[in-house]
């Protein structure tokens, strides 16, 4: 462990499902507007959208950002909710939930020990205002922000990954990507970036458990973003 | 000043001079190297090459990051003061000082009480990394760290304080830029930016009193950046 921590410079957090939790944080405000629907399934319909939207602008080669992209999902979700006479404001204000996500129990603390040793920095495809105000709702202690919205790219593109080891004027393998998506850690590697799986088994819900097993490609396998400080020597 | 206060929902901060000390610091680290020169001679000339380094980047409509502008007048101020045989190795360590800057005595304490408040952020022609590790070495509690980098165009073009209104979705009158230069003052203000002015009087040493005048045309004139948090209500 300690030949991997003396080699990184930056960790680049992956945020939603990784830092906070999109699920549990989205099904508890749709419950709270007692809207009579089933504020789980909702969000999971909401977050299905997702990677088809940021697929589509990729392929159309333009750049939009996710606030726009959640909005146009929304839209649709709520038609196929029977929520179309939902009114603009409210519109806009449930859109903007994805702004207001708690954090995983462990995410402060573990971060707030990486940041004694490391740059610590957001790799999201979360635009830079919706990651801004979700780290002053959350109180996630960044160094930096950074966003597919900084390369005008969603991950998985490579430009994103490499982007970061640019930021910060240093190579690849010095940027550590810790997600807890093996998708996400494939394509950082790929460019040859560190990677470090998070297991977070309940992203989807509790009654719905993510298989969450080690895969070797990734440098580091940890079960909460305490326990990557732990094995990379941050201690209190 | 509580009508101005209401209106405001983003703070973007000036970086050189108003947060922190250039002259001071790089003098410092300049002398510490007992070169045999006058270190703030050799930092007055590194920063006055400066704005003419970025005026070129903008006419021949390219970009180059600070950090690789620092080191090209770097190069030259070192030749002017007869110290052209200094190492490599040195020069890269001795470029980094700009990501080594000291904050005003002030600075720390006025930001978290805006923080409370206000979103602040950035807007500096330093690069990511640059202001990242500065930040990091000062204590600098960003919510979000925003640079000339992030709009490819250096201050005073408008992108760059449109950006900053465009990145959170508010109006331009909504970002209050506060700066200790009234050039770049008036060119937010050009775009419909908030403006307030800080007093920096030794921004080039004891030596070289800066003339720190009130102009009407900015909405807030102040002392320091605690002054500023005073007047914008933010308490402890």
């Amino acid at each position: 462990m300690d030949n991997i921590a003396a080699g990184i410079k930056v960790i680049a957090f992956d945020v939603f499902g990784t830092v906070v939790d999109w699920h549990g944080s989205v099904t508890r405000e749709v419950n709270e507007m007692n809207l009579g629907i089933d504020g789980a399934a909702f969000a999971r319909a909401w977050r299905a959208g997702y990677q088809p939207a940021m697929a589509e602008v990729m392929a159309n080669n333009e750049w939009i950002i996710l606030d726009v992209l959640h909005r146009r999902i929304l839209d649709r979700v709520l038609k196929d909710f029977g929520l179309e006479a939902m009114k603009e404001d409210d519109r806009r204000t449930l859109n903007l939930v994805w702004h207001r996500l708690d954090p995983w129990p462990d995410s402060i603390e573990g971060m707030t020990r990486l940041k004694s040793r490391f740059i610590i920095c957001s790799l999201s495809n979360g635009n830079l205002g919706l990651l801004t105000e979700m780290a002053k709702h959350a109180g996630i202690p960044w160094d930096c922000i950074l966003s597919a919205e900084n390369f005008r790219r969603y991950k998985p593109h490579p430009d994103t990954y490499l982007g970061v080891a640019k930021t910060f004027a240093v190579k690849a393998s010095q940027v550590l990507l810790a997600a807890a998506h093996h998708s996400d850690l494939g394509a950082a590697r790929e460019c040859g970036l560190s990677t470090a799986y998070i297991e977070r088994p309940w992203e989807y819900g509790r009654d719905q458990a993510k298989n969450v097993a080690p895969w070797d490609a990734n440098n580091l396998h940890t079960t909460s973003i305490v326990d990557l400080a732990d094995l990379l020597g941050c201690e209190y």
